[in-house]
């Protein structure tokens, strides 16, 4: 209940903090017969591990994951899965000085509220080091739900701050620092960033993530609907303010005949639902979007207040994303993973396997 | 994991069908010798209620719930309590004629691929009916929430398809059908339904909800931080596409400087957090907003296809709230207040009773 | 978390006191497609139902179940299945004087302790009442292992007090009040039931349960072992003091070479494990045992205290069983069959439905 | 759901093979403020560990435990406790040629008709190696219940095979090889052992395990009752077969005015309750008792199948206990104390903390 599990059947615990020993998390009811190693969750770390290019934090960490249990000659044997990385680069020395501050838009002040104690180094358990767990559990996901159904989930940088990316070129996701799929677009999202980490100050992103393949049937109708939960996950990610499915927040001023997907029998025609009706995928894609607020570790003083109530002006010397978003995008893409492995087996020990009795009509 | 359940320690079980026999639920957690009675929830469910005005669904419904178990003498005893509300205008000839065709944008078809068989009547367990229950059990959290924390949850309809409240004025709230907190746009949502419902559209809404008072403290670190139970919570609601907590997506475009919400011993000079650091309340107003899409049940014939694949044109005859977001407002408030309920209990059972070892700063 | 409900994908939540207005429990998880009506049930809850003979409490409960949703056309839909059983024998004012007393070995004095309150009228939420929606519910799981997966689900009495049943012929269990399988010691158990009411004590009982034909690979390895829940089922029902699996607390003396199943290719030699191994299922037959301890609700005075802590002299003066177990096989069963349906679910969930990939080899 | 994790609100997820490269878990839920470091855990797990004396298996391991995470100067931070033992004699040589075959009694057969897979090596997650960190999980719910509440949870073996002890001397528990507190039985025990060992057999043996100071009120009336949980967390023990509360089953021949617990203002006057009146807990001692198994690793050849359902004789010769109950000590009580401080947290939770409104009377 104090919420460090994310998933039912497919359900993963995790630990650690920013500058512990050690991050890990136990994945408990992967199925049996997955074909898995270090590798498989290796490239989704690297994609978001700190100082890969110098829009991020230049903190290294080597972000190894080892697997200590589970997986016996090669392959998940259907007990927990356990999941180590060790921190490696610590310095907890750059956070001593603020270890009586509350630092604005930070969770200190919160922390020592809910618990009366706070773990100064780094933000602790509050830090969002915490992600390369989710992204590690979210690999073992997608490559059941890659090699078992068909399943794709790919994420983009759709937004950084005023600059939108206006073109969708999945093949130009990872030829920049950015996960943007516009390649027009880079350039002027260099060229801010660099004004900005000059400037000392942040800016808040937009990312989308997409699963195309899903079998129509998944996810539960009224508290755990699909999107509800996919709300759940992806609202859960540090720094992550908003959630769309679908048309999001568009469909205030749209009229009904203008959101309802109709149906023909080559397909849907239009996809304002983003793949989930009534809290159950459709076969369509499944469409999210979310908002990610800029960090709040800057140099710039703000006014806070330390420990006793006293006025302070705080300043953020550690090594911080200018850009939080930018590394967002394997994390949530992630967070899809989980949820929709954790919506199929859970569809599946109800209603068994996937079915196709009705006709599946295209996706869009 | 049906997904019939929300919350872990104040836990809400519903069932019931649309055109069913009844809907109920049960309330497991709700701590003893709170004073209840069918009056507490009633308040809330006649504001939900369809039929109250020209804009909304002329289904009549008395929506009267009784109290089957958990409260003795006049008060919970800390055992389950049952509530029932039996459906009186079940009407279920309207729905007959669609029985074999899937309503576009409706639950019809992803519930046929999930279960191989619906009920059709009116939607069944897909309908919006089912969240009278959720009206009437947060009403209890509500009642616990305001005695025992003094916490106050409103909300309101902040947008009508093109037209925003500009104004938020608490008390003209309930002056109006639409919940809306501006008087001067009342006459114009009402021109703007009339010629809607005429024309045989929908249209979409948002709704705003506040809880004030809540103390700093309440949610969880990681993946059951506050806000992300709160977005699973209202993204569960019927129609909803999108939430936002706080500054929502509008932080993509500001910069840490503005985003942060400085503090100083008098409190927190601005709420783009929405009351919530960390994944934890902060002792500021928690803020959060939904997008709610315009119902598909239309007169207006939409393309859609049959239980066998072929096309269709489907009309829905039935009586339909022509903006689902009006009566929505109740619901955003229950949702809220269970989120609310279940983590306070949380907090107390894993760290005691709410503290107030560190300084509470006042509220913007 | 406040334990009214059992199952994690079959999930019973129920409802409801002794003297309260209505029982009732939700069914969530039920796969789709169960044929069932109230008649499914009836059955199960006439076994369980009270004066059915002069050696039970001749309080008279009409325990007629309504379902109030989860079934169309005479089908479960895989939406929660509500059940009702309304209280029609109340007589609360049996109870009144006891009002402000503990009577001993009963839940009173523990409840006040828990809760502050309690609810005084026959027990209230502590009565023995509230298993009639565990039969209600178990005949669900009952009635799917039965016809997807051939499961047979049986118990009876072993022990009444001082004389075992030492025959076990299934066809005599229900030719007698007692639920005994042996037709030689039924006229010993109703002479000794007339001495003991005539005296106007009670006695304690054992109840043995076996399933037959369940598949190999149900239950979990670690903590949620099959027999680890049945151990918990079984201890969940009043008056339950002991739990046994297979040879039970015999294995205790037993050398390994005794009590190790030995195998062979047409089958296990013994069946010392109770068909458990590693808490996962074996094939053989599922064998449980569990002890009954005697009612406290006597006619003899007993020493207590009030809710003043003054000593007072208890005399139970309502209608109550002699022999709680005699009432108790249905319970067993019930809570047998949710248990194997629950992990049926969850094991297909996880590993797909059961397989046949390994030699099966034949039961005991 | 795969049963990995054990409590509500003090969680312990584990993972882990005999044969893997490290055991470990995460504890969610631990309140903050708790010290806690190393040697809080060490004292437990060195009771339990493997080759203290000749009557236990020869395997040596370690078992250091580290903490990861979750403890920041010296005390819990209210974040996830991540914990870690490295496998150091793994020798899994010793079972390479089993791999084809089912050892009788053993998990083998039904891991494979579960999961299509099987770990081996020395029963891979079936292996009592696993209950390393339920000791050490159990060794922090303990301490916390100790400073906390006064709770003193302890355990012994009452019967080695066909010898009972017949005295309670707590002093003795550890002054002998078998945690027996007869010491007047420990020369029978050493001799009966020798010869068993020598003969290649093995035994059952009986565990006892006591918490005092235990308040009135922990416990949750219906599914999750105080003893059913205990059912539960005892039954999930490796080789237990049996639980019994209180009096157990020799409340079946007990009638009623005999069983009842009788209270005076100065306490109650005997404990056959156990300490739990409706699942709820009265302030006497919780007692508790089990039956564990003989194990089935054994060197006298025994009949079986192999995976292509061909009779084999199997003998079984890695290094094993000739009594697994004579280490179970340690793990009961972890057990207990971790059902405990669960539903600790769980009244706490819903109720406050506990509560004196009413007069607690004393213990036996």
């Amino acid at each position: 209940m104090s919420g460090n599990t994310f998933g039912k059947l497919f359900a993963v615990t995790s630990f650690g903090e920013s500058h512990g020993a050690a991050l890990g998390c136990i994945i408990d009811g992967c199925p049996p017969g997955l074909e898995l190693s270090e590798a498989d969750m290796q490239r989704d770390l690297d994609r978001r591990k700190p100082g890969t290019s110098r829009h991020t934090t230049q903190r290294r960490e080597a972000d190894e994951v080892k697997i200590l249990s589970g997986v016996f000659e090669g392959k998940t044997t259907g007990t927990p899965i356990g999941l180590l990385i060790e921190n490696t680069d610590q310095r907890s020395k750059d956070y001593s000085k603020i270890a009586g501050q509350f630092r604005p838009a930070h969770a200190d002040y919160t922390y020592m509220h809910k618990y009366g104690v706070r773990d100064y180094r780094g933000g602790g358990r509050s830090s969002a080091r915490e992600t390369a767990m989710r992204v590690a559990a979210g690999a073992v996901a997608r490559k059941y739900l890659e090699q078992r159904l068909g399943i794709r989930i790919r994420g983009y940088l759709s937004q950084l701050g005023p600059i939108r990316a206006e073109k969708l070129d999945w093949d130009q996701v990872h030829q920049n620092p950015f996960f943007c799929p516009d390649p027009d677009k880079v350039a002027e999202m260099e060229a801010y960033m660099d004004a900005l980490r000059k400037e000392g100050d942040s800016i808040g992103a937009r990312i989308n993530v997409v699963a195309e393949g899903v079998p129509p049937g998944l996810g539960e109708p009224i508290f755990d609907r699909l999107d509800a939960d996919l709300a759940h996950a992806l609202m859960s990610i540090n720094a992550v303010k908003g959630v769309e499915i679908g048309a999001g927040f568009d469909c205030i001023a749209q009229k009904g005949t203008e959101h309802r997907d109709e149906m023909t029998p080559e397909g849907f025609l239009s996809n304002n639902a983003g793949g989930v009706l009534g809290g159950i995928s459709s076969g369509q894609p499944i469409v999210a979007s979310i908002a990610l607020k800029p960090t709040s570790s800057l140099r710039l003083p703000g006014r806070s207040i330390d420990v006793h109530g006293n006025p302070v002006e705080v300043i953020t010397t550690g090594r911080h994303d200018p850009c939080v978003g930018i590394r967002a995008t394997p994390i949530a893409e992630a967070m899809m993973a989980i949820v929709l492995m954790d919506h199929y087996l859970r569809h599946r020990g109800q209603n068994g396997d996937v079915s196709v009795a009705t006709p599946v009509i295209g996706q869009l």
